[in-house]
């Protein structure tokens, strides 16, 4: 794995070079990034959208300017001038009304002057922590991908897009683990941050059936006396485009699962860095 | 009714010599602010219940330091040097696990050093721009209070705050007003935002299944052909500190309802200000 590779700026021109695939492992301390790129119409409601769901949504930068690849704000989410996120993901998808036309290794062709893009948090960063605390998750010991599941709490709506309901994730735990799981994954508020709901009873209050039978990813081994706990997923904010798919036209990006951006925040930055402040 | 108070100083130097109860129409264009007041040991908590429920819980201030009465950050949100979170509602309540054991004019013998105060967005302000556009809510002009409703949707846990729902208030309106009350509220974001859910669909979604018979406040009359329109709610955050309750030891502190805290944010401020950003 990439777990060589320390330097965030290293890390993206590795992606640009298209010689890193997953990035799972790589960098570890930098904060990886989900993408959404949307016509500049619908960037303020998207970003109200973020503002009022920053559990699943919590945003770790936007592109300054539509139609500019190149900078992102606040700065310190992509400190060097050499950036381009039409190129520094490792992998891209293309939408059009909702549907995953293409994958493709840049944007260079399909990015307009019309664009935005939206940076989102992901849990590839707690998870580093939960492994360093003596936690890891089951899907990173099994080499499986993690199990996710809609669930029933609902996005609140903002502009255009008024559907959808959390998608979350499941890494199951023994009971007297999950105060510590929580602890540490709270000060992540810019990745998801604590769980949203935990044990059996936690499942079916989200509305989740079968465990055994994920809506995304693969189903995970419970040991003796472990339970679900869920988190807040970044798969989320697609599955809002994809509700609003009828009320937006033109095309719409996003990273290909698993392919994130690497950031230039850090761990120490969680502390101060508030999903709902960007 | 205290229309001819247009200054927020004002109206906080009425409100500390028990001059003014009420605050609705106080100092129109000022952001007023419901209070909630916890010992040192749960703000953290508290304050991340709030940042991942922005649009319940919208933090306007919070007190600097805890057991300083007199100071707010961030220092737009009060601007004077004379303030006292103590005295400068028009009144408070006092709970003790849970439950309302006093109402007082002022907090100055109850507050200790290790008391937070948390100043949250209050739905009197879009109320105002409601009206201003010619949609006006209903309780405004039968002079009842609006209806408030516990909803089936769950408060996103932090820390010692692991329980409750969202608590919405709700006023009629025709289906075809409805996309310009969206517009409308959706600038508020740090007084509630725009509505969670509309329509007799939506009352079902959020698990009300009488409007008639609200939780709290008084049922509204629907003219012809109206459908309900709820928001979120500033009740919730005290709904999360009456679940939390088993868990906190010590008093706790809010404000009467209806007795506000006339704030220095304007609604001009609103475009900039972020509930997430506090």
């Amino acid at each position: 794995m990439g777990s060589i590779i320390s330097d965030s700026q290293e890390a993206r021109l590795l992606c640009r070079r298209n010689q890193l695939t997953n990035t799972a492992g790589v960098a570890p301390g930098y904060l990886q990034a989900n993408l959404l790129v949307l016509p500049a119409k619908y960037a303020a409601d998207f970003h109200d959208l973020c503002l009022r769901n920053p559990v699943p949504c919590p945003l770790l930068g936007v592109t300054a300017v539509p139609g500019d690849a190149k900078s992102i704000r606040p700065s310190q989410c992509i400190k060097s001038k050499d950036f381009d996120i039409r190129t520094d993901f490792p992998r891209y998808r293309v939408y059009s009304s909702g549907k995953h036309i293409d994958s493709r290794c840049d944007l260079l062709d399909a990015w307009t002057d019309d664009h935005v893009g939206f940076l989102i948090g992901c849990s590839f960063s707690f998870e580093d922590a939960l492994m360093a605390a003596g936690l890891p998750p089951r899907h990173q010991k099994t080499g499986t991908i993690v199990a996710m599941y809609r669930s029933n709490i609902p996005l609140l709506p903002a502009g255009v897009f008024t559907g959808g309901n959390y998608i979350v994730s499941m890494r199951p735990y023994r009971p007297e683990q999950i105060e510590r799981v929580r602890e540490i994954t709270r000060l992540y508020r810019s990745t998801h941050g604590e769980p949203v709901a935990w044990g059996w009873d936690g499942a079916k209050e989200l509305g989740i059936s079968d465990v055994d039978k994920p809506d995304f990813g693969e189903a995970q081994r419970f040991e003796e006396g472990e339970v679900p706990v869920f988190w807040a997923c970044g798969v989320t904010p697609q599955i809002a485009v994809e509700a609003a798919s009828s009320n937006i036209d033109g095309l719409v990006f996003a990273h290909e699962p698993g392919h994130m951006l690497i950031t230039d925040w850090t761990s120490e930055d969680l502390q101060s860095l508030k999903p709902g402040s960007i």
